[in-house]
């Protein structure tokens, strides 16, 4: 059972339901606008055995990586994350302390990014530990980034280099649980800040989080917007220790992927760096017709890796 | 592991996150005040084993349910759902006809009361299956319910017969899946337009939805309102094959329970029966003090029943 092809088979039976004024199926948020603000809605699962192993994670690290991808969705609608709900179906071999560590983690990532925790369930799980949240942005409408509104001339951004999650993974499955990569991995730090002040600029027209990796997440776009894109292998910014393939194909960075007006790309960048002390990365440019293009030295090169579908499928 | 205590624990915990102008942790659901309307929000998480077992359910009724839940918590704020999101962890066990089966109990459900599925993920499980709703209500901020506001005169109703979920359940685990009890634990149907209408009325005062039992909800409402009460125990309408006991401390009725002024609780009752054909049962009174205090022919008695915490505790 392929998780797109069962979405798919979802989607067209629920497409009678209403919207009841809601858009975005597609986006990573839902959008609910209201005068001149919007709310954004986004729900995640974490699924032990699938997202996460007991022994190569702690609870404080599990709590606010569960928080964090959630929020990375909201920060990539940009605006700004303001509440979260959370269920939690746990097995009876966890014990409070566990329960309190994890709180722990989550709590002091929802402080940091100063978001509410506005309801929650916490369940008995007769199998493994289970974890699902519900985030909720507000902001102005106008700062709403859209996977669809990449137009053509376009220059691609990333927010930070990428591929260090996909080392981290590797790390801990060969038993390194210490090594700066694998805490990277069990802890994302969401684009919270970048992903409002990207939100504030007009000149940003397309925005996602890399969840899935590059190599799947630029098609997002692409296919959302109707573009094509050249992306320069050369200037995907890798993270230590990285390879190409896993800035390219590894997923879980949660790094914003954005799309902004060439005129205005350069103070864009500028005005990036000068805010958060680090460049946003130009990778490419979106193009007439629906390809994606890799390029090396210029020159249409292909890359037959897969994409990411989580470590254990 | 009490799943009160833990929850008290959490709260302590996360007692110094902001609320984002977010109000009522302790009500069934999260309130956004939004100029003169309000968003609710609330979470329920459903898990194999504890919350219902893969033989005695269909994965239709399972979807349904799932829904079903939710939306009662949002009609007992007196508004009405507008859309939830939805994760699914299905172990490698569940096929796709059982996915789309499920998602046609959801579905159909959700259209019945014109609710909007705005977000989701599935994930697999390796474990259990284990779901997790939101839900979102819209509606005027007039309208809305909250468990704090009975007052010592107060009516006390509930919207239908209690009981009869506990007597499915019983059905259920005999191997009787067939009877109109079993069907009614295994499909409750939510209170959405009665929740709505009596949102509408002033008069009514506090409200709540009837899932843990009449023997705990009550209490809730007592202590939120910082009241006492007298419920007669003639007055409680009893489901069919249901005790008195059942109606008193089954859970999972998913039927109203609320407070209305005295003075307007006659025409309350023969609106609500004209309206939906069917009456308000008035079973109580709203006290001065803390206390509930269980009336048998007008005289105070004891009545030493647990209150109900899932059959699986």
């Amino acid at each position: 059972m392929n998780e797109f092809d069962l979405i798919a088979a979802i989607r067209r039976q629920t497409s009678t339901l209403p919207d009841n004024g809601f858009e975005g199926i597609g986006d990573d948020c839902a959008i609910l606008e209201w005068g001149d603000e919007a709310l954004v809605f986004t729900t995640d699962a974490l699924s032990e055995g699938v997202h996460f192993l007991r022994h190569t994670t702690t609870p404080e690290e599990l709590g606010a990586k569960s928080l964090a991808v959630n929020l990375s969705d909201v920060a990539a609608m940009g605006i700004r994350p303001i509440a979260v709900l959370l269920t939690l179906s746990l097995p009876r071999t966890i014990d409070e302390p566990w329960v309190l560590a994890f709180m722990k983690g989550f709590t002091d990532l929802a402080r940091t990014h100063n978001v509410a925790l506005i309801g929650g369930d916490t369940t008995r799980s007769e199998g493994e530990i289970q974890i699902s949240v519900t985030a909720i942005g507000r902001g102005p409408k106008r700062s709403l980034k859209r996977r669809s509104d990449a137009r053509v001339g376009d220059v691609i951004f990333v927010s930070d280099a990428l591929g260090g999650s996909a080392v981290g993974l590797r790390d801990l499955l060969a038993g390194n649980h210490h090594t700066l990569s694998a805490q990277q991995h069990r802890t994302p730090q969401p684009e919270v800040d970048a992903g409002e002040w990207l939100g504030s600029r007009p000149e940003v027209h397309a925005m996602m989080d890399l969840s899935d990796g590059l190599w799947s997440d630029v098609r997002h776009i692409l296919k959302a917007s109707h573009v094509g894109a050249t992306v320069e292998l050369e200037n995907i910014p890798i993270a230590e220790q990285a390879t190409l393939r896993d800035a390219v194909t590894g997923g879980e960075d949660y790094r914003l992927l954005l799309t902004a007006d060439q005129q205005a790309a350069e103070v864009l960048s500028f005005d990036f760096m000068a805010r958060f002390g680090r460049p946003l990365y130009p990778i490419g440019r979106i193009v007439e017709g629906e390809r994606l293009c890799w390029l090396k030295k210029g020159k249409p090169t292909t890359i037959d890796w897969q994409g990411f579908a989580h470590f254990s499928h």
